[in-house]
């Protein structure tokens, strides 16, 4: 056991051998990278097979706090690039993982956020095959920031996309909305709130291949991340050409989402979530489409929320309890900062 | 024009509109990566050549001073994940891009960065396709953090690596050493230096490509970043293990690198190059390879610098000028922090 440090210092970013000996014992003792060369070398059947096309995706995880109900920053910086894969067909096959941690930062929580990347990996079946760590000094950085990038395949033939979204799809999403914002907002103790809500954050890929196979015409996903379901809508409207009509009462959420939400005077359909997807596609498959989402984990609270109209391009707006409509348009600036 | 701001704000971070008109305006208007999805999809005929592998790295940049003679934190963010694809025998192909930004960042500062990687990007012939932006409150970054992942194909058939170092080997190097690092810390203005100095940072994919032809038989290559050659060395000494032994009559330093090193009380083989390779090949191909370097930019110092010896496995030693030998060994800690 090289490392006695219970503490990251500057030391451990100089490139010498405290930064080995932390690499070493707290990453890839953990997330077993195949070879030890700066690089991963690496190939797959699947990406060789004619018309298969590689995704690549890349995201910085700056959440506070670091950890919280329902998973940590490791679990965010796993599923975020895991979904942002998943959503355009991809099967995940390789992660890079590069660490900045501030000086300070204690070793205990490295390895618990490590843990949580483990295994958060292991059931998206992808795996982390090369990293990097830098410290910064105290004042300089948060904690740690994660950034991940992920490359997958998507397999020949199959084209996801926000064009492709037609007037008359059917809007679907697995579950209720904003339980991560909702959670961090409490999990961050400025408010003096006790509210029993967990992040939703989770990998979704099993959940786009049940769905492709369930609506073989499935047209476009996306996962509503920062900014909520409002922002991933105005941005697939826009992109695709189209109107999106939602019905206020097919929205589900939870009643303890609402109140806090109620109580802040904040929106839920712009609040982060970490592990709900919008699927768009044609209204004789979005049965069975919802009855697949349904018997899985994560796609159990799945239902149909809307559909496309020809017009207005770019338009979203909200068909309420009252038979009245309201446009959801895009945030200018955020809600909640640092939220994933 | 939308962005109207001169600093970043924490809006900018939120997931709405001022995030999307200052990724828009900023960053994707000069990289023009493919599509608007939340990922690049890409193929190339070259990856799905049978026994074709990809390689795939990346690296945080968290330099300070941001910007320095011969670069900024863009050039090397570049250049660092170009060069750790190259040194595998990768051709580069795709980068991703994620910035973790300080609220209070001057946008003028971010555009000259930006501008700075895509020109780089071009010279290298890496296309960056897909890219984050995370904003942080003043006082838990420090400016802006880049961090790039790198996807490139090593042909079929090529199989650098340090295992494949035999004892007899010679090893080369491209050129001066320790030029990014004196420049970094002549630059912090901590000390009342002025040095005629430039970072050496540069891209080197294209001195890999004409080693290759010129040493078919080469073992392996590193870039020489953060430890300096020294660590580089231990590192492949230890995974060849095999012993290297250098000649310091032959280690190519610059007068003004010595003296600030003399100066300060450090040691040039520890100093951080962004622009250095390190290269193992046959006695019989090293006359053809140097030449061959010397024949290119950011390779007219390329010389022999020692060799390799069966014993003691992972010991690295400096034959001196007088004749006596002095032990390389790696760093425990770090002589200088933030240098990429």
């Amino acid at each position: 056991m090289a490392l006695r440090d219970t503490h990251v210092t500057m030391a451990h970013g100089g490139g010498g051998r405290a930064m080995r000996d932390l690499i070493d014992e707290v990453f890839t003792s953990v997330f077993q990278p195949p070879g030890m060369e700066d690089q991963a070398r690496l190939m797959e059947a699947s990406l060789q097979q004619p018309g298969a096309r590689l995704a690549f995706t890349t995201d910085s995880f700056v959440v506070t706090p670091l950890e919280f109900p329902g998973g940590d920053i490791g679990t965010l910086a796993i599923c975020g690039t895991v979904n942002d894969l998943a959503v355009g067909g991809a099967r995940p096959l390789w992660l890079s993982a590069a660490f900045i941690i501030e000086e300070g930062c204690e070793i205990a929580l490295l390895r618990r956020i490590v843990a949580s990347m483990a295994a958060e990996a292991a059931r998206a079946g992808i795996r982390i095959v090369t990293g990097d760590t830098k410290v910064v000094e105290r004042g300089k950085g948060d904690g740690v920031f994660i950034t991940t990038a992920g490359v997958g395949v998507i397999p020949p033939g199959l084209d996801l996309g926000a064009r492709h979204i037609q007037p008359g799809d059917v809007v679907i999403v697995n579950g209720v909305l904003g339980d991560h914002g909702a959670t961090i907002l409490a999990a961050r103790g400025d408010l003096a709130l006790s509210v029993d809500l967990n992040s939703d954050c989770a990998g979704l890929g099993h959940l786009m291949q049940a769905a492709l196979t369930a609506a073989p015409d499935l047209r476009a996903a996306r996962d509503c991340t920062r900014g909520g379901l409002a922002s991933a809508l105005n941005e697939l409207a826009a992109e695709a050409g189209v109107a999106i009509e939602l019905d206020e009462t097919r929205l589900p959420l939870r009643p303890e989402v609402v109140g806090l939400c109620e109580l802040l005077g904040l929106d839920p359909l712009y609040l982060a979530n970490e592990g709900r997807l919008v699927l768009f596609c044609p209204p004789d498959q979005a049965g069975g489409l919802v009855a697949a989402l349904r018997s899985l984990p994560h796609g159990e609270g799945a239902c149909i929320i809307g559909k496309t109209l020809p017009a207005p391009a770019g338009r979203v707006t909200l068909r309420t309890a009252f038979g009245g409509a309201r446009l959801v348009d895009m945030l200018i600036g955020e809600q909640l900062p640092r939220i994933c």
